[in-house]
């Protein structure tokens, strides 16, 4: 009997998919390269903790000796290999480092990992705002000075929580951050979902691991060859027990891990260790030509470090390939489509004024080219095209204190209400963009009239913002892409409730 | 370049594995059969949430007809693909149905990820203790009549957690307990991680979904053929809500899932779809043959509905091979370690007294055969040995209540002690077997003399009880295999502590 004629739905997609000329300039950084992604079979070697094999929630053995060597690549005390994506790493650190009803500082650029670790521990949240640059409204550096700020102006914080880099490739210094932070005898912990690919080579940025942080995640298969849903915890000081970190992994992720998954990483940081320098320069190499070659667009922006870090100490991590229309505002999406529809390029994602394109070690000459190509040849058409008012996205500045913490908010009864009718509530749910998956707002914090109008903007640039309450309707559409023919439910409550 | 050469360690030892001629009556339930895991080369269909393939999170199109399909399948009215194992099902049911400080109901015999929810939802544990089959120390299945008594004897409980299918293939009368938990208008809620394969048949049990759960979380990987990682929640009933489902498992689950596992959730189901009732035919009729030919053994008994299903409406699933050493107690691991010796037969687990095989409708007759044979060789050098006393184990009967909930637990500090001087204090850890990963002791609960007797006995017995302090020298044991020979430390606080 073959299953080959059970082959439908998913699977047959991805592998029609798979047979398509579309080429990735997105996650995961193995680009579907069979160069970098020698697994065999899965079904072969995808055992579980039998003898032999070692168990992963209290490695001795095999995976013992395997976290050893990824700890040993990138020059961190101990890494955990994680199953569950940087997920659960950041739920596990953040657990780890605080104590339920403590205060936590964390950027308010985090992923949504970061918030729902906040309402699992029951954290009271002090939040840090990083400059925006105009135009992109891409989140810069966090300044560390806006740290210490805070530090001194809220007692009895507990952590410190930083994206870096982020999504689009925007690197904080580490250095002085993790200096000022340690001052006040408290951890860093560094969301760097992004970054597994730093420090093999002088020309990227260099690793949070190797600047101070204390507890830095990454995700392997965002930006080096490796399976989907791997990522690591690297742990870099004492500051945080190794028997709190793992109790917590334990508990946030499966009992029963992917061998498949766990060979992937395995095999990454081998590659890494063997090559990783001499990848990674070839890779820089590549990237230099491509920047170089982007000077003759005059309608899209291929973003560069000047543009994006004016923070003191920040950085820029090219391989992030941020393609600004400078033309015209809200035509993020339309670069996106076209990328797409017409060169068959599936870039990462568009934000509303930009397009994200993807890039890494695995990526082919030919990519590389095809996008040059693709890029000159829409920067010619929107040459035709009426130039917009100058892009000025609204700054995102909300409150350093929510009304109060999520988990507080989990314990209230909310009700529905249209989003325009909703300014002065308190919201009871997240709204966010994925990807990133950054949220605009999150549960216990006031619902303002310009955050409201920041969520109407991404929608009426085409972007879908996700959290909005459930109805028929926009259950039965496709992705919720034509959600903005919906009126708006959002569940939140009144102040009054909280007296 | 090819990654040939940086295949090391973990893979090529998973390569190396599979080319012995090992087989595999363990977990996953693929068994390693090509002709029931034919996903294609990993990297070729691991992709992320590009444009047409969905986003598992909020799923819109493909994804959500995947699990709408699964839901047909199980017949339940939704399914939802868990790429983080039953695990997150579990902690993402269990806080949909409570309030954070509330109390639940929970079978003794429940696996660590519901005492991790209970811990991370700040729950008050109330506890049903199964009766033991003695001489194996089998947990036999919950006694409806337990949970009335228990539902009257305390107030406000808020859900019901119980355990069925068990690892040893216990099943519990569901029909009659999800009417009694009903009776009090809360929801039952199933860890069926080991039930997925149930309800295709009529000589198989019937599945949780159909007798009246709320909520039922089943492991693919178990008993299935599926990657393991894989599982699903099913939702039966509108008891507990499906915003609440949704959240709680966008916070325990990665926000980046693996389309490969995801794919092979999909290709299951259209499997079970398709030819699950063929394919579970032909396999009730080699287990029958199996179980049949094992009559003839005289010191290994083959354990069946007569051995452990005294209770009332309980039943037993077959496809779990329970082989009970009767000639003499403790000698599990001895069957355990001679089967894979000498015979390349690889069980899923050792308990004390008795070894468990599992099997599924991959499994090949020649699998098959070759056990026989091997148990037959062994009864024979069984009847050379000397008769034991008649196995008796010891009671675990705990507490109904800890002395604390292990989510108050973790607010204390404890202290390091000797496991021997440790009766009368308060655990401040878990103290397991893994698997079955059912916990000996719970923060919280007080070490007993009973239960320090129970644990020195699997150790004396072979077997490993993972959660013990980590001494330099337990690191460096391969396994903890020789932990035997340290002195076993245990994290606990005094009495006094917590007045």
């Amino acid at each position: 009997m073959s299953m080959e004629r059970h082959k439908m739905e998913l699977l047959s997609a991805l592998e029609a998919y798979g047979r398509t000329d579309f080429y990735p300039f997105h996650m995961p950084g193995h680009k579907r390269n069979p160069q970098f992604m020698q697994l065999p079979q899965t079904g072969s070697i995808d055992i579980t903790e039998i003898d032999g094999f070692d168990n992963l929630h209290h490695a001795r053995g095999i995976l013992k000796q395997a976290q050893e060597k990824a700890a040993r690549v990138r020059g961190c005390r101990r890494a955990w290999f994680l199953v569950n994506g940087s997920t659960c790493g950041l739920l596990a650190a953040i657990a780890a480092a605080t104590k339920r009803g403590g205060r936590i500082l964390v950027a308010r650029n985090s992923h949504k990992a970061v918030y729902n670790a906040i309402e699992l521990c029951g954290l009271e949240p002090v939040y840090l705002y990083p400059q925006l640059h105009e135009g992109s409204g891409i989140y810069k550096a966090v300044d560390p000075e806006q740290i210490k700020a805070l530090l001194e102006k809220y007692e009895g914080i507990q952590a410190v929580v930083i994206t870096s880099p982020t999504y689009e490739g925007v690197v904080s210094d580490i250095k002085a951050i993790s200096h000022m932070v340690h001052a006040y005898g408290i951890p860093l912990i560094v969301d760097s979902a992004h970054g597994a690919h730093l420090g093999y080579e002088e020309h990227f940025q260099p690793s949070a691991e190797s600047l101070g942080a204390d507890l830095v995640i990454e995700s392997l298969h965002k930006t080096l060859p490796s399976m989907t849903q791997t990522a690591m915890l690297c742990q870099c000081s004492g500051r945080v027990s190794d028997r709190l970190l793992e109790k917590y992994l334990s508990m946030y992720e499966t009992s029963s891990p992917s061998y498949v998954m766990m060979a992937a990483m395995d095999q990454c940081m081998s590659l890494m260790k063997a090559q990783g320098h001499e990848l990674f320069e070839a890779f820089h190499k590549r990237l230099e030509d491509f920047y170089n070659d982007c000077q003759t667009l005059k309608n899209i922006r291929l973003m560069q470090e000047d543009d994006l870090c004016s923070v003191p100490g920040s950085g820029f991590d090219r391989s992030k390939l941020v393609l600004w229309v400078t033309k015209a505002p809200g035509m993020g999406p339309w670069l996106y489509d076209r990328l797409r529809e017409d060169f068959h390029l599936q870039l990462e994602m568009a934000s509303a004024d930009y397009a994200l394109a993807m890039t890494s070690i695995c990526d082919t000459d030919q990519g590389f080219e095809r996008l040059k190509a693709a890029l000159k040849a829409l920067d010619q058409e929107l040459e035709q095209k009426e130039a917009g008012r100058a892009g000025k996205v609204e700054a995102f500045y909300g409150s350093e204190t929510p009304v109060m913490s999520s988990s507080k908010a989990a314990g209230y009864t909310a009700s529905a209400r249209p989003l325009e009718d909703a300014a002065g509530y308190i919201s009871s749910t997240y709204l966010y963009v994925y990807p990133p998956g950054i949220p605009l707002i999150v549960p216990g914090e006031e619902i303002t009239k310009e955050i409201i109008a920041l969520i109407k903007g991404y929608e009426q640039a085409g972007l879908t913002v996700l959290g909005f309450e459930e109805t028929p309707e926009s259950r039965e559409s496709d992705q919720g892409k034509e959600s903005g023919e919906h009126g708006k439910i959002i569940l939140c409550y009144g102040k009054e409730c909280i007296r």
